[in-house]
């Protein structure tokens, strides 16, 4: 007996390629015969895991045959505390990619329209083919959002919008004033996703007032991450702040348990870590000026970057330098997928990991 | 402005009600002036996190800023040896529960139907809802799976069958003979979800060889989880075995990084951790001996288990008793929520727990 699974599937999903992670370290230095490589592929922190998410994971332990807080309390009595909004805002999520999906999965479905831009985060792309929806992908202006040509795409049939705020693989940003004048032309019954992942590492005059904005949009849902500057990635705990009645609607479809209880312990206790979250802040930024000298010296053309990557363009087939960097020890991220076959895109690590994918830089370059 | 985000969002949302998870320990201590109150309500496991576990989980903390393995290759590769399959034939979820959802974000949409049996899982009813799809509920016998009239339920329009073995609330089990005859009345284009989340608690000579027949079954797919007898509820892991073909088609709409680093690693430890394994399947084993026959002095009426909680039939409004118990510091399940208003589902805790759920059981009863 033979099923054509995926004969049998939803809508959309043939039509789905599975999102390509970067490989392990572990496998890459397997594959290649190489050892202590340098890993600036995923837009990790450097840092590691921080001194008091460390400790609340610690103290988490022995509860951890209970399931987790299913309405993750106390994480978001801390986050609404410091973002100043209500608890009923929040909603917390197995990283920003699953509340991603869970936006999807609640107001998505076939015949409606998702925009986005040309060169941005995957998982757009990914979900609304999922869904069955239809992509209206916006050609990017500089690399970054073209919110004008965004604004204009928006048709009846348009549901979401998703704009990532500094945006990923490019880095780009787009001001506050900018982005309000584009709020002020979607219609209310579009959603826009306003995904801030990076926004800790944009300097502070001139982060983007998007909470404040909740109360004049309700339609504006704000997504941001632990997975960055907070150090938490292998732990998986994103949030989404709007609306308390969008909160109460995606609550209906969330799996109740889909935050860890590590995760929010970890979480919690980052969010009181202020020294090791201007310690990240303040290492990438040292460490982004040195790329930025490095390219500028060499002549290489790089795209300027408000998060903890920077992506450089090759201005030609980037993939053989890619595999040099590989055979030097040093993990970049190719974005061929992203459509932007001649660029790489480095993830700052610390200053001794950088130095060493600049010198291989240099090598395989020169 | 206001918005109708309700009136916004996909078929099935408007009727759905979240699950409603048993209240943090902690929370209902405060309401109640309470301390020191035992949890039997969730079917955890009452040992608590295991060594091996425990020492995995602080060894995987230094990398815990970077990514978790988006292919999980150990704990697959574990599991693979463990059960006699291969690797491609496994797929890790953020617990059973989000693999379950994936199930039908990647196969149910609206106009299909999903069939299960009266008193089963909950998040069977919420997914089919969430999905717009029709619930084919076929009515219990004996509180357990009538599978006889759930093969007769399936029609043309039927895409997935449900089936929880042992059942949860109510601990009934389905033999091996009979689940096998079902299978074979089962189209090739019905998928068949397994859900054996209390397998290890099944003694070895009653346990069902699922994984075996999943070469004559390409419909059929396995689900199991590390929450309950391996104890690592808080971590959220668990896993499918399916056909490879399926498994292909499931990763296609998986997120990448659904499994957190620690989750992976303490569950590749628990499954090498057979002496906790053994003293939670024995402690289990001894307890429930002890909360049968004091149901039988009582004259109590009870659905005989073989899970890791014993549901209890007081043939009138639990509601009271449940509240009463609470005020003893007992807490337990309610599950009228399963249509089943005159129940109370009790987890078998450690041997002083059961101890004090049963003296305040005679308190309140008597």
């Amino acid at each position: 007996m033979s099923i054509d699974f995926l004969a049998l599937a939803n809508p959309g999903v043939e039509g789905l390629h599975p999102y390509q992670p970067g490989k392990p370290v572990e496998e890459l230095e397997r594959e290649l015969g190489i050892s202590n490589s340098v890993k600036l592929a995923s837009n990790e922190n450097p840092l590691g895991l921080g001194p008091k998410a460390r400790a609340a994971i610690e103290r988490a332990l022995p509860e951890l045959a209970r399931y987790p807080d299913a309405n993750g309390f106390a994480l978001k009595a801390k986050l609404a505390d410091k973002l100043g909004v209500h608890r009923e805002q929040l909603i917390l999520g197995n990283g920003s990619n699953e509340l991603i999906d869970l936006v999807f999965h609640t107001f998505v479905s076939p015949g409606q329209q998702v925009v986005y831009s040309q060169y941005t985060f995957i998982v757009y792309a990914l979900a609304t083919q999922a869904h069955g929806a239809e992509a209206v992908v916006v050609p990017a202006r500089d690399f970054g959002h073209d919110l004008e040509a965004m604004a204009a795409a928006i048709t009846p049939a348009t549901r979401l919008v998703c704009i990532t705020n500094p945006n990923n693989p490019t880095g780009t940003f787009v001001g506050a004033a900018e982005i309000q004048a584009f709020m002020d032309k979607v219609p209310a019954q579009v959603l826009v996703v306003l995904d801030e992942a990076y926004t800790e590492y944009v300097a502070e005059d001139e982060r983007i007032p998007s909470i404040d904005w909740l109360a004049r949009y309700p339609n504006l849902i704000v997504s941001r991450t632990f997975s960055k500057a907070y150090g938490l990635a292998g732990l998986r705990v994103g949030y989404m702040v709007c609306h308390p009645e969008l909160v109460a609607v995606l609550n209906r479809v969330r799996e109740p348990f889909n935050c860890n209880s590590l995760a929010l312990a970890a979480a919690e206790a980052a969010l009181d870590d202020e020294d090791y979250l201007n310690q990240a802040v303040e290492l990438n930024r040292r460490e982004m000026a040195r790329y930025e000298a490095f390219f500028q010296e060499q002549g290489l053309k790089y795209i300027p970057s408000r998060a903890n990557f920077i992506t450089l363009d090759l201005q030609r087939e980037a993939g053989p330098v890619y595999e040099a960097l590989l055979r030097e020890g040093v993990i970049v991220r190719p974005i061929a997928g992203y459509g932007l076959p001649t660029c790489l895109r480095i993830s700052i690590g610390l200053e001794h990991e950088n130095q060493r994918c600049l010198e291989a830089l240099a090598k395989v370059l020169g």
